[in-house]
């Protein structure tokens, strides 16, 4: 086989408690790529989409991915990535790392998955490099391991895999653009010790809140005294929505990745529908477009389709 | 029944990257507690051992403790507690929680378990404020629900149970004295972010361990970046008994409660053994008296022995 179609899945990195360290993975929405294993050396990039994403593949997040992957590969001369974005960059759920991953994820299958899932991480990472300057897995790690992750350590890579209940997610994407960098600068270098503890304490129950599939608990946990406070600012309307959403019965959630989307997680469908709708008047009321998502966890990662 | 004898476990508290929120009881040393209900009103406090602890119930650990949960129990005139210490005072493995525990437990089985495992972390709270100055719930909350147990909020309280996998514990108390209050104080009020960061990724990592029962998860994630590097500066010999009970096999540990005992985790008895040897050869060496123990998990609690 020489080719496969893969969609890789939108993620939620910094899950409230769980910055930098937390991820899962969504259903829906998912990129649409095809990887090509060709006899032509380095890898092409064929945009099938509205972005106008750059060709050059060290310039690509997908191409400086597959270009990583390629250095470990020395029986391939080449592939091409036929590249369809329908997850859209910016938004704040692992656009860029569903490209890196989509990927590295579709050439292993070619390969007979000869490569662990850690090393696709590690592969994909060169993507999210080239997209903010920082090799970082927080999206990475679940697009590709499906369903909640930890990341214990990022140097070295140490990936945890966290079983979950039955979860749905919401997401409102609103149509702002909030900067990576920014978010990033906001942040204070220092925080309080009483403060990292709240936090530690939300984060332990929050893992323990997952393994015993206790909804309560996971609720009680989903609080972030750190960076949310300081973040929330970039977002219009994050204090409202945040409100709605717990009165129409959501667990908890937060600011999705750096923002601008905002994630709430329910026990089931009706209430994650009725969350989105509660999103949606905020939004309207304030007078800024959105998109909204209802969708699962997913428990898979990438998706595999074979081509014709 | 008007009588019980009660042996409340030693306890481990700020375990590693827990600094706070995790606690872990030990099977063995346990305090020697009688409680009996009489009709002469309030606290009587019979001492049998010779730390000369005051017997004015107000100002006595077992006693305050007594006395907040005597103003929940109208139907109740008071009762005499008769204490033997065994656990040293002072030590850093729950002494003054074991007093505190080890009497409210002994009571509400006398009144047909009452009360829940809540309440009566809520009333022990009252003795370990005799004791620090502080209610904290950190060695009474596994003292009294066994195992090892989050304590994800302290206010409203919030203690979280850990099912662990089968662990092994050695212990060694140098004799020498820190002060609780030295050891808070010597504590920075701010911390770096990043270092927050590894932190609750640790304690993810580490609740994780446990709950999948995950050995060398447990042992990856049992580090400490920011309380140990400046705690560990007031007991001596620590850096070495760390280095030589990894070497010996040990999962890892660190300072127990605010020390100076010093605790480590192993998988099997055979290694916690070992580690004690690697534990006395230090103090040997440095000249200080120690007491070791080797003990494992205790997951049931304050130990009941009906009485005569």
């Amino acid at each position: 086989m020489k080719k496969v179609r893969v969609l890789p899945p939108a993620t939620v990195a910094n899950v409230v408690c769980g910055f930098d360290i937390l991820g899962f993975a969504l259903n829906e929405p998912c990129d649409e790529f095809e990887v090509e294993i060709t006899e032509e050396p380095g890898v092409r990039i064929v945009n099938l989409d509205e972005y106008n994403l750059p060709t050059d593949p060290e310039k690509n997040v997908s191409g400086a991915a597959m270009l990583a992957m390629l250095e470990e590969t020395p029986d391939i001369k080449g592939c091409i990535i036929y590249s369809k974005k329908i997850i859209k960059p910016g938004s704040g759920i692992g656009s860029s790392a569903a490209s890196a991953a989509g990927v590295v994820v579709g050439l292993n299958h070619l390969l007979g998955n000869r490569f662990s899932n850690a090393d696709l991480v590690r592969f994909a990472m060169f993507g999210e490099k080239v997209a903010s300057g920082v090799k970082h897995a927080d999206n990475i790690a679940p697009c590709i391991y499906g369903g909640v992750t930890l990341i214990r350590s990022i140097f070295p890579l140490d990936i945890v895999s966290i079983d979950a209940p039955p979860l749905y997610a919401t997401v409102v994407h609103p149509q702002i653009e909030v900067r990576t960098a920014d978010a990033r600068q906001i942040l204070r270098q220092k925080v309080l010790l009483k403060d990292a503890i709240k936090q530690w304490g939300n984060i332990a129950g929050l893992v323990a809140g997952f393994l015993k599939k206790d909804y309560d608990l996971i609720g009680r946990s989903l609080e972030d005294v750190i960076i949310e406070p300081v973040r929330s600012i970039l977002i219009p309307g994050f204090d409202e929505v945040k409100k709605r959403s717990k009165d129409a019965g959501a667990l908890g959630g937060g600011i999705s990745g750096s923002g601008p989307s905002i994630f709430m997680l329910s026990k089931d469908e009706l209430t994650a529908k009725a969350v989105a709708k509660e999103m949606e008047e905020v939004f309207i009321k304030i007078g800024i477009d959105y998109h909204t998502h209802v969708t699962s966890i997913n428990s898979q990662g990438v998706k595999i389709i074979h081509s014709a």
